[in-house]
C-alpha cells in the first residue's frame, strides 16, 4: 500500500477497537464506582508546561511543533502537567478532596519497542487536596478493585508498596543530603529495570564512597512480610522514618480491611524514577513471562507549585493499555467477548425479494426502541440470509415473506433455539422481546 | 495563572466531561443499533497521506511537525484519509458491506471562533463497498435516528438532500465541460454561508458568460416539495439526470418507510465543498438562532484510489460535538442530567468515628459487587454526613454506629424516602439492595 499507519502507532480495526474499549469501559466502571469522576485536556498543550513539570530533558521525548501564531505546543505524552493546571486554575473553587479519573490518548516520540508504542492510552487517578491515609488506602485499592475485575490474582499481579519520606529520612540520618536524593532515587528505581552491570555503573556515579553504595544496597534489601520489622529496626530513634513506617503498617491494615493484602508487599527497593513523589510510592508488577512494571504511583505534595498553583498534597497512578492488554493476554484473561465489534439483535430478511419498504420499516422501528437491527442489501433467498443472521450472531430472524402478503404477520425466529412463531406487526413492534414464545 | 489552555482548545472538567460523554455516548448507541463497528486509528498520520487527499492547500491548515526520523507528521484534520488508509489496507478481506463509525479526536490550525474549535470530536459513519440505493437511505437514517435520540424535531433541524450526479448530468448537458465541475461546486456550496456580494464574486470567477451565471444560479433555485418535478422538467431527456431523478426518489420513499421524511427535503442549492463526492450529497440544518449547517455527508466512488487502493463506493457523514452541543443548547435539549459527574449509590459512614477498617471494608464489598460507594475522610459528626451524601446525590447512607457496636449490624437509609432499617452485615453485603424495606 501507497499510505500506512506512522511506525509504533496502531489502526484500530473494528476487532481491536472492541477490544480497546472493552479495557477502556473496565478502566471507567471501576474509576466510577470508587467514586472517581472522569475528566480531559486538550491533546497539545504549551510546551513550556511539560518543561515545567520534566525540565528540558522532556523537550526530545514529545513531539512538538510551532503554530502559526509562534508558540511552541507538544502533543501531551503524560496527563499529569494537564491535571495539575486544571486543579491549580480552580484551586480555591474545586471541593476537596479531587477524586478525578482520565483515559488519556498520550504521544511519545521514542523508539517502538514492545510495550512501548509512540502512542498509546494510559488509565490516570488521583486523589488531590489530602494527606489522610485513607487516601493512600482508597487510590492503591483502585488498581486492584481493577486486577480483580479482570481476574488477575495475587499470583498473577502483584503491588509493591514503599515511601519516599520512609527514604528520605533513612539517607538523611546516613548523611546524604536533601540536594543529592532526587538522583539516587532515579538511580535506584532503575535496579531491577537495567541489567546489573549498567545498574552497578550508575550506582557507582552517585555514591561517593564505598559505605554509601553498601549503605544503599542495604536499605533498599527490606523487603516482604518482615520487611517492614527489618526497616523499623535501622529506623529506631529516626523521629521521622518511625513516623512513617508506622503510617506504613496503617496502610497496611487498611488495604487488608478492604480485602486486598494478598496483593500487596512492602518493598524498599520500590521508588519510582519521577521527581516529585514525596510519600508513599508503589508499584503493579505482572508474573510471568512479561515481569515488569504494569502501573505505578505514589504520593506528590509540590505538583501544582510547578504550575505556579498552591502546595496541596495528593496522590495518584497511571498504567497503560499496551502493557495491561499483554498481560492479560498473556494469561488468557481477555474474553472472546472482548473482540466482537457487533452485536444484532434482529435480522430483519425480506423473503421475497419485493418488500424492501416493509423492512425498512420494521428496521427503523426496531432500532428507534434501542435495538440493533439488521437487513441485507442484496435480495438473497431465505436460506442464505438466515445463514448470514446466524453468523452474524443475531438473536433472531424477522421474516418478511408469505405471512406478511396474506395476513401482514411476522415470521420471528430465535436463532439460539430454531423456534419461530408468527406475530402481527403491531404486537411485534409494541414488544419486539416480550412474547414468551419469541423469548431465548 | 501561569499556565493556561492553548485557545481554541477546551479543558474537561468533570461536569463538562459528563456532557461530553453524554453526546458521545448517544453518537455511539445510534451507531451500533444501527449496526455500524467502531474503528479508530492514530492522532497522527504522515503528512503526505492528506496531501493526497486534499493537496497542498491542506498543510496551512494542519498542525504538522517533524520527528527525530525526519518525517513529515501531522495531527488528524478529519477522519476520511484514515479511514480510506485503513479500508484500503484491507480492502481484499473486509466483508461488504463495510459499515464503521468512529468517534476521533480532531485538531485544525484555524483561528477559534463560535463552533469552531482547533480541537474537537467528530461522529463519522461510512458504508462503503456498495453503490445501493439502500446505503444512500441507511446513511441518511443514522443522522435522523440520532437527532430523534436527542430530540431534535423536524422544526429544530431538518435535512437537504441532492446528488452530485444531477447536478453534474445537468451541468454536462448546459455545455460545462466536467473538468470545470469541481471548481463550480466549490463556489456553489458557499451560496448560504457567504454574504451575497462575496458570492456572487466568486460565482463571476467561475462562470465565462451571464447565460452561464444565470444557468447556474436558475439550476440551483428547485427545492421542497416540488423541487424534483421542477428539476425533471429541466432534465427531459437527459438520461443520466433522469436516471439520479428516480434514485433520488426512491431515495425519498425509503426515508418516509422509515418514518423520517418529515426531516428531509430535496434542496438543488446543497452541493458540499468537498471535491471527492460522486452521487448523493447532504447536510443538515439547525434552525433558530444558529441557523447554520450541523453536519453534512454524502457518496463518494474513488476515495480510495487517492491513497492508492481499488475504487470502492461508499457514503458517510460527520458532525462535531460543538456545532451539535450548541444547536441542544439553544433548544434546550440538554438534560441536566447529562452533567452529573457522579452517581453514588451508597454513602457509607462512620458514626462513631473509630470505625474506619468498618467502614473500609463495606466500601471495598459494595465496589466489588459494582454499586458505586463513597465514604468521607474526615470523622464528622453523623447529621453533617447525612447532609454530604444527599448533597452528593447519594440514594441510601450506610451507618456504622451503635447498632454495629452493639450487635454487628447496620443502619441502612434510604436518602429519598427517609425510610431507615436495621440490616446484619452479612445480609447487607450479600444483597445491598435486595431487601424490599431499603429499595427506594
Amino acid at each position: 500500500m501507497k499510505y500506512h499507519a506512522v511506525k509504533g502507532t496502531r489502526d484500530f480495526y473494528p476487532r481491536d477497537m472492541a477490544i480497546r474499549n472493552w479495557i477502556v469501559d473496565a478502566w471507567r466502571r471501576v474509576s466510577l464506582r470508587n467514586g472517581f469522576e472522569e475528566y480531559d485536556g486538550p491533546i497539545f498543550e504549551y510546551l513550556d508546561l511539560f518543561r515545567a513539570k520534566s525540565g528540558e530533558g522532556i523537550v526530545s521525548e514529545l513531539f512538538h511543533f510551532t503554530d502559526r501564531g509562534e508558540r511552541e505546543l507538544a502533543i501531551r505524552p503524560e496527563m499529569t502537567p494537564t491535571l495539575a493546571r486544571m486543579i491549580a486554575a480552580q484551586a480555591a473553587s474545586l471541593p476537596r478532596p479531587i477524586k478525578w479519573f482520565s483515559v488519556p490518548r498520550l504521544c511519545r516520540a521514542e523508539r517502538p519497542q514492545r510495550g512501548r508504542l509512540r502512542e498509546f492510552f494510559q488509565w490516570n487517578a488521583d486523589i488531590v487536596g489530602t494527606d489522610d491515609v485513607l487516601a493512600d488506602a482508597e487510590c492503591i485499592f483502585v488498581v486492584l478493585d481493577f486486577f480483580r475485575e479482570v481476574g488477575l490474582t495475587p499470583q498473577q499481579a502483584t503491588l509493591k508498596i514503599n515511601s519516599r519520606s520512609l527514604l528520605a529520612a533513612l539517607l538523611a540520618a546516613r548523611g546524604f543530603a536533601p540536594d543529592r536524593h532526587a538522583e539516587i532515587y532515579t538511580v535506584l528505581d532503575k535496579r531491577d529495570k537495567l541489567p546489573p552491570e549498567v545498574y552497578a555503573e550508575k550506582l557507582e556515579s552517585v555514591v561517593r564512597t564505598p559505605a554509601e553504595r553498601s549503605d544503599l544496597e542495604c536499605m533498599i534489601q527490606a523487603h516482604g512480610a518482615g520487611g517492614l520489622d527489618e526497616v523499623a529496626e535501622l529506623a529506631r530513634g529516626n523521629e521521622a522514618a518511625e513516623a512513617e513506617i508506622e503510617r506504613l503498617r496503617e496502610l497496611f491494615k487498611l488495604l487488608a480491611a478492604m480485602g486486598v493484602a494478598d496483593y500487596c508487599t512492602f518493598d524498599m527497593s520500590i521508588v519510582r524514577g519521577l521527581a516529585y513523589y514525596t510519600g508513599v510510592v508503589f508499584e503493579g508488577f505482572g508474573q510471568g513471562a512479561l515481569r515488569r512494571a504494569i502501573c505505578g504511583g505514589g504520593r506528590y505534595d509540590q505538583l501544582l507549585t510547578v504550575v505556579g498553583g498552591p502546595p496541596m498534597s495528593g496522590l495518584g497512578f497511571g498504567t497503560s493499555d499496551v502493557v495491561m492488554l499483554d498481560l492479560l493476554n498473556e494469561f488468557g484473561l481477555l474474553p472472546a467477548e472482548a473482540g466482537v465489534s457487533k452485536h444484532v439483535d434482529f435480522q430483519v430478511i425480506d423473503a421475497a425479494g419485493d418488500q424492501s419498504h416493509v423492512v425498512l420499516r420494521i428496521v427503523a422501528e426496531l432500532r428507534r426502541a434501542g435495538h440493533c437491527a439488521e437487513f441485507s442489501y442484496r435480495r438473497g433467498n431465505l436460506g442464505k440470509q438466515l445463514k448470514q443472521a446466524a453468523g452474524q450472531g443475531a438473536k433472531w430472524a424477522v421474516i418478511v415473506g408469505d405471512e406478511y402478503r396474506q395476513r401482514q404477520a411476522l415470521a420471528v425466529k430465535n436463532l439460539g433455539t430454531g423456534e419461530q412463531v408468527e406475530r402481527s406487526m403491531d404486537s411485534f413492534l409494541a414488544d419486539p422481546v416480550g412474547q414468551p414464545a419469541a423469548t431465548p
